[in-house]
């Protein structure tokens, strides 16, 4: 583990934490008490759908990029705090998404570990993967 | 939160655990332990930045189609399962990414944390999608 | 213009008869002519919308990376190369996507010669761009 | 083909010339004739590599997505004129991407070409999909 940045912060409670203020700041907007102008996250929830989902299509891009840019830099610090920068980007954005359309964190999670308990991560992408191309 | 679908389960456990079991497969992997043909995750680390990379994109836009399709079905619970699918597959990719580049998503979640600890967020937000166009 | 790479082919007949083949393999696999077994645009045709719509957020992704990867090699010749095959990869994407739909690249180039012959891509990109973030 | 929507304009002049408008919007921008405040063009160049390439990841998310909604309309004409919209916005950022790594639109379509002509593109993509999984 990267001693230099990663943090000790528990983040359960940040990432759960995280998902009810955005949903606060959606259901904030819904009551007019959020405006569009000063939060950012109101705005898109003001802009709706397609608004929201292409940041994810461009935080996605942007963090492919910072991750390029990282291995061209050796990852020298600096530029994997950008990487962590843009991923953190991206995975607000999903967390808009998801609060957009009445779903937690804890759902994604709990799909993943369950994937994961019933050793399902591999086979099911696996599976996926061979169905694909 | 939707009583159906959200779990209880804790999800630093699941997240931090997530990640320890790429990074052993990644190690694993690299000790030629893990073979290409059977995990899928090896078979990643074993193509290399750009495969990953772009399965950040692809992944994206799969979940941005599942959001899609939710929506015109009325957010119907089957739908909003494949949602959650996809963005499980979305932030699966995204621990293979960090572990390729040897990040944790302890540092993403702290990043998050700090810009929200601090009101962060909308600030910089807002700051980045002025100067963005 | 680049000496060495740019074609003298006329760019008209290329686009397209290149979008009357395919929509061509798309009309033989409809008619049970074309074996997605053999034929990669039949193959895609057989998966339908989104698997076809999803390579294009996986080949924009990889045309992006090979974009950096060419910029880090100060556009080597062999890097430009491969930025090229990328985009061509997105470009026919794009084409079977648009087959699929009914659609044609000349209507998509009809609708910014349209934005270009009335002054209209500056005008109306500025104004999509001010209504967008 | 589409009565309605496609053109009967020849696309090689129309192609062909809007990569020659952006190379001069580039040109310009270079010498200091072009303002980034009144011309979208010169602001991206002026913004560099990653703002233009984003708006292909970006670009290529809102086509997918116009793409989902004219399905969902079953391809009401109001919805297949707003795909060829969102495909004209991803080829004119693709445009600008090409002149910003001093390629041309001719090269892309002299690849695709070449690889029809050698029936080239089932094989190197079948070759290609192959490889990927």
């Amino acid at each position: 583990m990267n001693k230099v940045l990663n943090s000790d912060k528990k983040i359960d409670a940040a990432l759960a934490h995280l998902a009810d203020v955005v949903d606060q700041r959606r259901d904030a907007f819904k009551a007019g008490q959020a405006d569009p102008k000063t939060s950012y996250t109101a705005l898109l929830f003001s802009k709706g759908d397609d608004a929201i989902l292409k940041k994810i299509g461009e935080e996605a891009t942007e963090a492919v990029m910072a991750a390029k840019d990282s291995r061209s830099a050796n990852m020298a610090i600096e530029q994997q705090k950008l990487l962590i920068a843009e991923m953190a980007d991206l995975w607000f954005h999903c967390l808009i998404a998801l609060s957009q359309f009445n779903l937690r964190p804890e759902d994604v999670i709990a799909e993943l570990d369950r994937r994961l308990g019933t050793s399902g991560i591999e086979e099911k992408a696996a599976r996926k993967a061979s169905g694909k191309e």
